[in-house]
């Protein structure tokens, strides 16, 4: 760092100021998952991502899944991971570990490190509150939900307090039973619900490219439209398609600005959010502003 | 029910005039630990209690352990137990188990019944904003802490909301490494820095008892004086030495009353606080007001 | 009461629990008078019901005639009294009786009696702010007003500041004449503007009965629709017609649910509001909720 | 006033500035009994100034009697009227009359005069809110209340919402029981109680006569050691004597000024409060700021 | 003085009552200029009468120009004045000028004024928070700004907090360069965004006069259809043509009334606003109420 | 600025977060003055910085001078500029254009300059609300003031609805007349009475030098002990003393830390505040907490 002068740093903090103000007093959603979450020194150059952007105004809300960290518990307790068509099988001895595992481990670990940043987190997770309720979403996957309503008033009033909201994708039905549900789609909702003005998808891709293999085709803006012609021309294609649909479906619940970065990148939201460049993809509903 | 005619629920419902009144804005601490957290009907019939308490205007907290719940997963992922003075030994390894299972199934799993209930219910723990700083107790025990310092901020802002903060007693360093605490000293503490109205102690004794083996030789009121009397004379003897000591500490702390029911008693929370009969042992700094 | 357990009474109030949810921080008119306003020990019933409902979170309003207490008064006074169809004919003379009984001995007495039970009550009437606008409803019967105009403002004001409101039913014209006005219909258009959740008509009947002589073919609810056919048949008739208007124009005003019960009933409020009994008649505009 | 140019007008309201200043905000309690109160002009004029003080932002509270009221109910339902030591005995039905007249037609007729010249005027008594506790003062008075405790709340909180409070000085025991009260006790009481700004008592007196047959001889100014030495002279004397101490009593309940001033001139409030002249006597501690 | 009496000043003071009523709690915008502003014991008049009436609730805007002073300064740094259609040409220099002695010494000197007498002002101009956004209006006149849009939070603000703001006419593009503006189009348009109640606008004339040698011929009313009427009979005419103008504007910008009155008259603004009599013409959108 | 990576523009924007944590809805007083602010590019970077602290939450106050300015529009009218022991002698004249150029031109100016960069400021002098009240400090001097007493509510008040506070040092005496005020002295009362979190003092010089011609020997850090024996030493001499005497004055009034920085660095603010170098000498009542 010491090729840095104080002059470019203070430049470099200059830069940031129309972003700041962009975002200041704003909600950003950030879901995070994929290997970030795994690598603990990218785990806290993600949180600490998340508490600078706390402490310049921005309301941050952090909705995570956890797939490593229930598999290997499952494992140690011996119980066989099954999936049909990629989502996992959930029977009510699944479901008890998941709860476990989400809310009580890879939840409040975040929390923590957050907290030993400098930070004010509160771990929740759909069963508070009742914030997250679903269905049934198919017999044959057990208690595996599909979210029928969402009520993010405890979310809005711990951001209104100043808290840092880390949310552990789990549902309830009206008994109070605990359902499995998928992340992306959870982070979605819950940043449309709380009219959030961008969201930021931490995944392990760049973005959408044109060609797969060629990381400087990286597309850096698309309409839904677009997004929509790319899937029909076969550009959007494999395990890319979920991870675009999650954006498309956060822009269709209203949120202004949805970005697909690589969690790989170490400070990818800092970069996306408060820098000129730009990382990844960016979806919005039509064009009407710069990033 | 049939027995009961109009008019005496009409009376009964007048009698519970002055309790609520008295309560009526005040924050009062439930501890909930024991055989009343296994079985399923008794855990119903306390979060109803709490869910009415809440209802008619009382604030209250929920601070639970769940010893049994965390042997049952060492038991599973073939950890064994080690105690040393009655403190579990708790290595990393063991923690992590104690923190999913206490945060993770315990505590929602209270949160999500008393959601079911119609309360509006939020699950916290130690970690969340660092509530719980805690110190190690010793070096033997591994992450067994001793608490060092307690901010309740979060619990009364979430009070303040109208939600009912569920607690799980989970401690926090402050490098974020989380410890396992001693739940009865925990509630004590968090009831004391809430300046509580009064606490109740869920447990499986009736109260004091003068002769252990007579349950008509119930003490039913005791100052900190009489206690430490009682003490002396050796009628405060083995197992009923630690949940005596929490109460005390909780007067200690500020604490105004502070009750040991048995929780095998249904229902015994809204018998204490709201019919003139009540049920253990009250204690109290020193005679100032009725029960 | 020694034959009710502790168990029972935990039950009983547990049993209140989703009434007290339907009607908390909702506003109840309570329309009271008649003999149970005579009765001493009624009287102190049901001002014990308001203050526990006021207690619990619910925001009464209680309006209050007083023909018995006028009659006493204008009697030893030497003023006959006349009255055109059941209207008290009110010359100025009259009314100046009229005002000081009705706001100065019986609305006080209320106020006084629900003070002495731990409830923070406040008088007013038709007079403190204009509350009450009227015009002259015929030339024949003086100082006998008919509702042009309605501020609530001040009983909310009151309502906010955590107290109750007792209303004695007098209104004014533009130069500040007092006026003698209809209870009912008084009780009927302050609920209605006051978007009250309900109101309880105290009377001298059970309710609406089939046969006016068989208390067992009590009508346990209506609609206006079924009201309306009931008067067709002559079911309702007599006296029992006004009794019912008064309900029937506090829905129409937008009350949602009225409660015709009867006033010798010691609790009949409790009862019929927090448990699952009922009592008398409810009046809906159409089914949509349960009692 | 055709004698009055425009320009004299637009200097009366300046002149007015210093005093509206010093007074905006401020409560202002004002004693209103005697001949003022019969006169039905002279009522006119005080209740409109009272409109135009609250107007002009000063919070103004009026306390008042109405012994002749009460003579002239008292006569016609042909109760004698006792006094000891100018006390009137006050046996139960005797208290009947007096809190009708006094709550129930002296105070709701000038809410409602206030109100028709467009003030929000609210009618209080020392039952509402149990706002004036009282002890009996003699067994031989019957219910004559000495004030043990005053709870302004309810003044405070109906003055914060803009509204004039009028005060009918009844008192009540903790059973509910009514008392008659001296006003010009209360007044002073509630004066100070409300760390009222200053008081005016409006009486039939010019103030304090040096010579009680020289209007010229008025006092304009008294420190209460002053009045001491006054008393002492044997100027102050006679029916002088309680309408002093009532003065003196507010200025030691902590009101910072006390007016005597003659009920019989029109608009003497206004004339005491909003012009340089003044015209009765200013009591205050000790000398320290100007009229 | 000497020849008022006292009941005359309470008589003046309680005839103020109805118009403070009015105005209480309203938004009243004064447009200051012309001869008022030199005379500096016309200037105090005018100064006193806006503290009295912030003094009794009325919100009141103070906005000036400033022409005369302006000139002074300019002859003495040497700067000729050139005008085209009675608009100053305005370069860089002139407008460096302009600002200094608009926002600098005319501001800021009425700010202290009104400060010596009580009040409590705040100076701003249209450069702060950008408040007057404004486009040139041609090349030929160089920093002469037409609005182009307002923000008058800033006002609102400091309205809200208690202060009085005192406003000089100097508008700014978004690059920040200021602008000459016309001082009676931005009281129209700021009186229009405030929503006023009602404006007065200080000229130099009685008002309309049917024939402008006849001070007895003025017209005390006028719709904006009988203004349009008396603009095309030629009453209308001349110099009265853009004092006119300025009140129809704001009139169409929503403002209730606007009156023109001279300001060589003292306390024209107290006359006009809080006595019988007014002074001048007064404008409505049609008429719908009384003066 | 190319060869800065997005990771180094990561890590600066997380360096800086412990420094916006720090400061963080505190106030930071900004003392602007000489040459830096007649440079217009440096004079856009201040402004930058400050827009920049006020969007990451902190509170901005501004306090200018503006020596030169005022120099160029007296030269400019031809009044000569005489000092006494290096305080600008003061006559009427004078101090009229001395008003105009700092609240009129300067404060505007820069008032102007942040809102083109996006920021809320708001352009005050000590006649706002007599903000700045003053004594004549001598007869020779004129119209120089000493600060007798400073009431900061209306800085507060615009600090709390958001804005940027811009002030120009110019004093009232009782009567309204302005003095001429030392910026130095001004800046440090104000940070004081608003109990600011720091001072910052834009000089032109390093900081205090042990050897003044020696870049490299600044003292970065000072304890007000320490100042005191620097100033025996004859370190601190000459043009230094005034500039180091604010900052002792700042920190005796209650700011926690004063700064010196040069002002001719470009962003010297953001380097002082934001990074972890620093740049000019700290000044502290005793060590107890780092930069």
């Amino acid at each position: 760092m010491q090729s840095v002068t104080n002059a470019q740093k203070a430049q470099i903090l200059m830069n940031a100021l129309p972003y700041i103000k962009k975002y200041s007093g704003k909600i950003v959603v950030v879901k995070y998952g994929g290997n970030a979450m795994v690598n603990e020194s990218l785990k806290r150059a993600v949180m600490g991502d998340i508490v600078l952007l706390n402490l310049i105004g921005i309301k941050v809300v952090l909705v995570h899944g956890g797939g490593p960290h229930i598999k290997e518990v499952l494992d140690r307790v011996g119980i066989e991971s099954k999936f049909i068509d990629g989502l996992r099988v959930t029977d009510a001895e699944t479901m008890k570990i998941v709860q476990m595992v989400l809310a009580g481990q890879v939840n409040k670990d975040l929390v923590s490190l957050i907290g030993s940043m400098g930070g004010n987190a509160i771990g929740l997770c759909g069963l508070d509150d009742r914030m997250i309720r679903v269905r049934k979403q198919s017999d044959d996957l057990g208690f595996v939900g599909k979210i029928t309503s969402l009520d993010v008033e405890i979310i809005q009033d711990n951001l209104d307090k100043g808290y840092i909201p880390v949310i552990a994708t789990i549902g309830t039905d009206k008994n109070g039973q605990a359902y499995n549900i998928n992340a992306d789609t959870a982070a979605a909702e819950i940043a449309g619900a709380l009219n959030a003005e961008c969201m930021v998808s931490m995944t392990n891709i760049d973005g959408v490219l044109r060609d797969k293999d060629d990381p400087s085709s990286l597309i850096t803006d698309l309409t839904l439209a677009q997004a929509d012609e790319l899937k029909k021309e076969g550009v959007i294609a494999g395990g890319m398609i979920p991870k675009v649909q999650c954006c498309i479906d956060a822009i269709q619940a209203g949120v202004k600005k949805v970005f697909i970065v690589n969690g790989m990148v170490p400070h990818a939201i800092l970069i996306e959010l408060l820098t000129e460049e730009g990382l990844g993809t960016m979806f919005v509903n039509k064009y009407s502003e710069g990033r």
